[in-house]
Parts: structure tokens; sequence; C-alpha cells
């Protein structure tokens, strides 16, 4: 089944869109995981637990593992989601992007060790750079183009023969990367206009959407600038919001996740008609 | 002692604008390092040992670690080089680029893990995610403007008022991001008329410059389009030319190298004045 396939019937089974953004700070985790050397592995399996039925992906972002040198707790909370939610796909946050033979080591490290089911890539170095993910042909290669940061606007905001660059990003993806079908785009909530713009170059290749919850995007706005015409084709991501709901130590951090994992599906589920 | 002053020191010392790139795949490496749990470390560290006097700079990628979950093994040798060679500054290929949360990450683990000098980054998503680097004023941020490989036209080529987007990357950093002198920029000698282009917008700001050797560039016009005017300001990088400048299984591997690299360091010299 490639990533494509297994995204589709997520939101279907799970009839969510959200997808779940594990972002272990430490320094923000419940104090019983804090002086625990597996602290964020169990922190992070005990979240995959409580919100496996209301998401639609699961998305850790490796920049929190790899500053504290935790990637061996990465590897096993990608193993224990693969075996125990199989049927979630798993989307490395990783936003590598080198040349060719560099990237076929980014590809190895997302897909064959973290056993990733997408990854998201930078598409500032073009095709080369891209090629060593799309030859992985099951996977999922999901291209930043519109980010949800305010410094996203210096370079994808500027004019290429009368659009901003991100729009061009939008047409190279849609029209030479996705050859095989297996490409999704990074659009960030925080700017529905621009979400609705790419919907329109991209016909109904999945959007994964940040910007909603902590970064302060709407969703109702979100959800109607980004949904296909069956009310899918977006993963539109939580994490901070989702992972410190309550405050800091609280024992019932696991089931206010799910609460509010389960008020963040049900809001997008109120705009997909 | 920031990043930019080590360099400026190291130039001198070693007579040299050669950056000794460590891209250890584990399949081209002598056979006695490949079944050895600390195979990577050896041999990186004795290509750092034998090249130490003729670099002005070491960069490990992360990728080649990463793929193989050898993590460990670069703290190891970052650690090692810092010891024995502390005058040579360490630069951290990894490229990243996410929003400031996350970059502060990322910040973490080039220079605190990792204790690097510089570290590459993707300038795609902006000032924001560029400045949790910059906040550690000694250490320098190397941004990529305009890339070695061929795909690298796909965006960086792309006219904005006229001009091609690596233009204004390199602008935006001269005249912004470069506001506490600690940056440089990525620039392929695949393109030396290009090189030459960057030069005239930064001024003596040092450039990283892939490409020689396997990726093909031609040394003197590298050289002669990107030197300052007192003959430096470039680290013009070689790695695989050096890493196995020997057929594989060579016991002599690290003699090898260094003669690579004293070949390369003297035919870079002959076009500095």
């Amino acid at each position: 089944m490639t990533f494509i396939e297994k995204l589709s019937a997520a939101w279907a089974a799970n009839d969510s869109l959200l997808c779940v953004g594990l972002d272990p700070d430490m320094a923000r985790l419940p104090a019983q995981f804090q002086n625990d050397p597996q602290g964020i592995y169990q922190f992070c399996t005990r979240i995959i637990d409580a919100t496996a039925d209301l998401a639609c992906s699961f998305k850790p972002q490796i920049a929190y593992f790899a500053a504290l040198g935790a990637e061996g707790q990465l590897e096993k909370i990608c193993a224990y989601a693969k075996e125990n939610y199989p049927h979630i796909p798993l989307i490395l946050d990783a936003k590598r992007g080198d040349i060719g033979a560099t990237a076929k080591q980014y590809a190895r490290e997302a897909f064959d060790r973290y056993g990733a089911d997408a990854v998201t890539v930078n598409p500032y170095m073009g095709s080369d750079s891209v090629e060593p993910y799309l030859e992985w042909s099951d996977r999922g290669v999901i291209i930043l183009c519109r980010t949800s940061n305010a410094g996203g606007s210096d370079l994808q905001f500027l004019k290429v023969d009368g659009k901003p660059l991100y729009q061009h990003v939008a047409k190279l993806v849609a029209e030479k990367w996705n050859a095989n079908g297996q490409c999704a785009l990074v659009v960030g909530a925080t700017f529905p206009e621009e979400l609705a713009q790419v919907r329109g170059i991209v016909g109904d290749m999945p959007l994964l959407v940040p910007g909603i919850g902590a970064q302060g995007g709407d969703i109702e706005a979100t959800v109607k600038a980004g949904r296909t015409y069956n009310g899918t084709g977006m993963m539109i991501n939580s994490s901070r919001a989702i992972l410190y709901a309550t405050p800091q130590g609280g024992e019932d951090f696991a089931a206010a996740a799910r609460r509010m994992a389960q008020e963040t599906r049900d809001a997008i589920n109120a705009h997909r008609a």
C-alpha cells in the first residue's frame, strides 16, 4: 500500500484530517518523564495511544530528538507506531535538502532507519535533490511550498513572472516531481488565501498544513481554503496544542491531549462538507 | 574567538583554502573499517590526522552518519577534531531549515551537541528560520545560495526583478542576516561566473565552495572567480576525491588522502595571487 492509499484509508477510517505532531520539548514534558532516560519515548507513545483513533497521521519532528541525542528513542517510537497502528501514516518531519548522493543517505534515514511512510523535503536545491526520495515509490515526499512562519515570505513571496515563488514550487511538484503520484506539499494555515491558490494549482494532491493551534491559524478558513471536492486532501497538523494541553506536570496529560485532539478533529470536520 | 576569526587564522596558518569534507560512505571505506562498529570514527580520525596541516576547515556531512544511526561516532569525531586541532574550524554540513522553535533545536544539535564552529542552513523558510542560529554569536551560519548540483537551477535561477533568486539570497544575507558578521554562503564551483556575481554582492564574506573534485568544477576558474582582494575568502571543499583517493581496500588510504589534499591545496594556491 502506498503512502497516498494509506492516508486516504486513514482519512476515512478515523473520519479525520488531523495530523498529530510529536515535538517533545523536554522542558515542557510532564515531570515524571523529565528524569527518565526513556521519558520521551514514554511520553510520545502515550500520546500516540491516546490519539490513534482520532488522527490521519503522526508526525514526529526529528529536531527535538537530534538536539538531545535521542535518535534511539525516535527509532523506538516509530517502531511502536508502526506495530500498533500500522494503518496510520507516519511522517518524519525532517525538511532535508541536499545533493543527490547525500539525499540518498537522508532517504535511507527516513524510510529505512525510521520506517517512515513519508518525509518532508526542502525544494531549494531542485530536482536531483528530491529524486532519491522519489525512488522509494511507495513512500510519500512532502515538499515545502508556503510555510506557516512569518519569515516564509522572504523568499516564497518573491515574484517570478508575476507570481510568487511558492506557486512555482507548487507547479514544479504537480507537473514534474509528482509523476508517480507520491508527492504532497506543505502549505501553512496562517495564509488561507494562499492555501486556496495552491489547491487550485495541484488538484487533489494532499497538503500538510501546519499553523493551527499554537501558531494561530483559523480552522474554518483553513479547511474551506484547502479541502478537495470530497472534503479531504489535507493533513492539518497540531503539535504543541495537543502535547501540552494540560498545565505542566498534570497527571492526565494523555486524557487532555485526547480531548484536545478530538475537539480539533471535530472543529475541522464541521467545515469539510 | 569567533568562527570568522578562527577561519582567517586557519587560512594563514596552513596557507590553505581547502575544506576537507567527511562523507563516510560505508560501502567505499577500506575493508578493515567495514566490520568495525567504530569503523567510521577510525576512518575519519585518520583522515583528519592526515590532512590537519593542509586544511582550513573540516566538514562532516551528517547524512552519512544519520543513515546508519552513527550519530555517536560523529560526536566522537567532532570531539577528536576539537581536542586535537582546535585551531581548525569544524563545520557541520546539515542544511537544516525550519520554523523558529524547531530551528532552535537544530542549533543546539549543531553547536552544543556536536560543538561545531559553523553549520550550513537552508534559506527557503526565511529570516525567523535562521535567527536561532545567529543567536549563537561566536558561531558561523553558512547559508545555501547557489548550489553545485544540476537541479540547483530549478529554483535558484528563477528571475526575480530581472535577477536570479540566488542573487536575492546573497543580498538578503549580506544586508540583513549578517548584522553580526557571522554569515557565509554556499556557492558551487560548477558555476564560476555565478560565483563571481556573488563575490561582487557580498564583499569579503566567506564562501563555502563545493563542486571541485568528484563533481567536476575547475579549480583555476573557481579560485579566480571567488577569491577576495587578499587571496582568501573561500573554503573550497573536496570530500570524495580525498577520502577515496586509493582504490578500495588500500592500506595507504591516509597517505593517499594526504597526497590528494596537498595537491588540491597547492592547485588552489597557484591561483590565489
